[in-house]
């Protein structure tokens, strides 16, 4: 906040004082070239181009004290991690991003600088993808920062993969680490910044202020799988999601869901347990998917080739319900313990 | 804001009371059936099917007490509004609307009833104009209330119709009346409430909080059209606009200026000029548009038969500037007089 909302005697320019109009010329700026085709910044809309496959979309808000804080992160980190949270919708469908549109509500003392540096995040999010910015909205918000980000994406020729459509006997994979962004969390709740000395702490703080979208994987598994999302409420809610039409539950082996070193060091420093950060924690942002077991194998030596780690946790059962099995018990499952829950608690500390 | 706030005693429930979760369920309860080939709220993203024409996007912010007052507008008419905002856009580049998204931040002792109201508003719009609601976000916020909408369309087969393109002797041409909904602002600004029992405020108040996208016009008139807008921040704003690129300007008959009695009405009890309402007023949300000689006929044709009134208000020129002649006189154009001026006089007030 301090870095953000100097007083009136700091030199650093506000967006009150350049205005609307400069703000916008200097997002225009840091647009890349538009691809041929495509209708960017300028007119009335934007347009995208025809695509044989139909277009995704979808569109996540950001609001200052409610999903992140300026103590935890810089300007340029929150502009990539917006771009790159709605990406993962899109590589939860088995697309590819193409073209973001960005709205942004800014306090009147916010600093033309930090605007800069928040776009310069989006502009890393969408090189990294291979994306454009192609429109939005720039106004005043008399209160806190705001950021909504609607992103556009090509699914494969298929179709886009669904959340639903898993069937009993599929085996449930999960893509990288899970927890790892909630123990991040619990670190900067804590008062350590990003960057950190420590190994460990590095390696969790990166996961909740840098997470990556699962494209690449999203693209070769999606074909495969009976149904996809990406885990951003943690586990249990994204499983209770995927198995909620036809009767269908998941049983889950504690013991295969990958939690990583850094995150048990983390979770162990806190008194706490790693597997809650992966089955409640949120913001993972890796994939879940549902595979029929003749393609297993498929999936499998694909993730390999393209150096992802991918893991095999559980698998749909018949009946509804989720079940965690871990040393042979079933764990008892709190769905309070849930992100909802988590936020509450951030939001009102 | 006394209507959405009540004191903690009120018995109407809070969003807070119920959570995003049974928030997002009024949202779903109020959509109406997506149609084949869509993919609507629900899944990861929502999915739009081919259009061999591409597709148009346009998103839009409103933030509480930047852009609208619950004093001055009820959630309905909000929700209607923010619709019909965005679908202007896709109407000013010749385009239908088909779908939105909606991301809400809702503060939380924001009324249920009152979101209920909104979406009704939202379904109210997408009913108009044929178009459905596919997704979005639904979010707290801890201070104001924001909307943000994006707005999806299919451009004419011919390709979207653009701001630019304008050359000198093209007639310019405007739909409907303008400074209507500037006259309706100063009302509300006074105290004025809608409904009115005086039938010219009724008018202006109606302009300004009931707006209408021309859909139709833009689908009438963009293919004969150069280069075409719609106005949303006074018409110098966007003369100014449309003649950016190419050396070009405009000369206007402030006379031709589709002023309407209720408009000036309004403007004499103010002791305001009308004309500056239509100049540099704003939010009108009709069309302007730059119409070859040999096509002027053609496009009045049309409007005659869908029974929008359209009228030339003056010419594109070989040089740059903007001019206003009135009673032979050039009038000098001020552009502080401009929406953004106004509207920060409305932040602070």
């Amino acid at each position: 906040m301090e870095k953000l909302r100097r007083s009136v005697h700091s030199e650093r320019k506000k967006v009150k004082d350049v205005g609307e109009v400069s703000i916008i010329s200097a997002i225009h700026r840091l647009q890349a070239i538009v691809p041929m085709g495509y209708l960017g910044i300028g007119d009335d809309a934007a347009y995208i181009p025809p695509s044989e496959s139909g277009w995704l979309i979808s569109q996540d808000m950001l609001v200052e004290d409610v999903h992140f804080r300026w103590e935890w992160i810089t300007p340029e980190q929150l502009g990539e991690k917006a771009v790159i949270v709605n990406m993962s919708d899109i590589a939860a469908m088995g697309g590819v991003p193409k073209a973001i549109l960005t709205s942004i509500a800014l306090p009147r003392d916010f600093e033309v600088d930090a605007v800069e540096a928040l776009y310069r995040g989006v502009s890393k999010a969408l090189d990294r993808y291979g994306a454009v910015l192609i429109g939005g909205d720039t106004v005043f918000s008399p209160d806190r920062f705001a950021l909504d980000v609607a992103v556009l994406g090509q699914p494969a020729s298929h179709g886009p993969v669904l959340l639903s459509g898993a069937k009993p006997g599929d085996r449930l994979f999960v893509t990288g680490r899970l927890g790892a962004s909630y123990a991040g969390l619990i670190l900067l709740s804590q008062g350590i910044k990003w960057p950190s000395t420590s190994l460990p702490y590095r390696s969790v703080l990166q996961a909740h202020l840098a997470p990556r979208a699962r494209v690449q994987a999203g693209v070769k598994i999606g074909p495969l799988a009976h149904a996809m999302t990406d885990i951003s409420d943690g586990l249990i809610s994204e499983l209770r999601a995927m198995t909620r039409f036809g009767g269908i539950g998941a049983e889950i082996q504690a013991a295969k869901i990958p939690l990583d070193e850094a995150t048990q060091y983390v979770a162990r420093e806190y008194g706490k347990d790693a597997l809650d950060f992966a089955l409640y924690g949120g913001e993972d942002y890796e994939l879940l998917a549902a595979i029929p077991p003749s393609r297993v194998h498929r999936v499998q030596q694909l993730c390999l080739a393209c150096g992802l780690p991918i893991t095999e946790i559980g698998v749909v059962t018949g009946t509804r319900g989720i079940h965690v099995v871990q040393n042979g018990e079933e764990l008892k499952i709190d769905d309070r313990k849930g992100f909802h829950h988590f936020a509450v608690d951030h939001d009102e500390p």
